[in-house]
């Protein structure tokens, strides 16, 4: 998937061909928001502020963004095959309790990714609040920019584990997945609004 | 910058170069936004809906694909004749006069280029709206995904109208942008909530 040009890439999320679908595209979001960090991070390094925390920003910045550039594959991958354990024959009971097995392996993994990439998104939300207060204001825009997608992002990715959980029949794993889905959602809402309020306080 | 691979534009995002930039961000996930409802739409056809609005929505949200992706290189270039005017000689008065007029007219584009962002942002959380309450159920978190990549397009796009606006000095051309600004901003939001009310209702 990152082989593709960014024009082939919006044509095939375009395509009624369900992958790559709003899982990628919000792994894809958070990566620009890493993106825009990381660089952010390397304008604000040798301006008199805080190097060493800037330097680990960046680190951070750019492991997530690789992570994320491979959980958008990983998302349409995990996609494809929900798709093909729920073409699997359930003629006789023997295939049926199969294909069921298999589609609910596929479904975990399916919700697993996501929640891979929300982990991160808030990650990238934790960053963002440092840069927006301590970056160089030449670039504040830009940390709102990464704030609003890495939100975006995290709460795409979110919607996209709750699509499987419903699917999910293992009580544990539901109960478990739905308790992180609205962990790591409050925390990205709290985040936001703190990064985004340090943005104001910087643009004005 | 449509030619560039998903990889090469997020190390270029990262890159110390100030483009691209939050700008060019923006209107990419704007687009992600318009091609992931351009596939809602596709999958929601002929299944006994209103096929008319579905094709009006898909139509409407091609277009805006093709129109953010052209914008996100404007937004590039634009910013990018900003710095060039910034570099401009300012020895003599006469320099001086001549680099802030070219300067001015720079700054305007570049705060153009976002508030057309912005405005295709609006109608792709209003072709959203539409699909969130009426397009196929399969694909309800794929509509939320893209009403949460439309949003941050928009609410990013004017963060940079903003910066912009900032350093522009024509009264009138200001006055009229900060408006357009609380407008498209506001607007934004209603419409945002709206869909994603609409999203909640079907997922659950």
């Amino acid at each position: 998937m990152k082989d593709l040009s960014i024009a082939q890439f919006l044509d095939r999320l375009a395509s009624s061909d369900p992958t790559p679908g709003g899982g990628s595209a919000s792994a894809i979001a958070g990566a620009a928001a890493a993106g825009l960090l990381a660089m952010v991070s390397r304008l604000s390094l040798g301006k008199g502020g805080d190097d060493a925390a800037l330097q680990r920003a960046l680190a951070a910045a750019e492991e997530a963004r690789r992570a994320l550039l491979d959980l958008a594959a990983r998302d349409a991958e995990a996609f494809d095959a929900v798709m093909r354990a729920m073409r699997l024959p359930k003629g006789t009971d023997e295939e049926k309790r199969r294909r069921q097995s298999v589609l609910q392996e596929t479904l975990k993994h399916a919700a697993d990714v996501p929640l891979e990439v929300a982990s991160l998104a808030v990650t990238l939300l934790e960053i963002s609040g440092g840069l927006a207060r301590t970056g160089t204001p030449n670039a504040i825009s830009d940390v709102g920019v990464a704030v609003l997608l890495a939100h975006a992002a995290g709460q795409g990715a979110l919607l996209n584990v709750r699509i499987n959980l419903a699917a999910i029949k293992d009580p544990a794993y539901k109960a478990d997945g739905a308790a992180r889905v609205r962990t790591l959602g409050q925390r990205a809402e709290v985040l936001r609004d703190e990064a985004l309020a340090a943005v104001e306080q910087r643009l004005s």
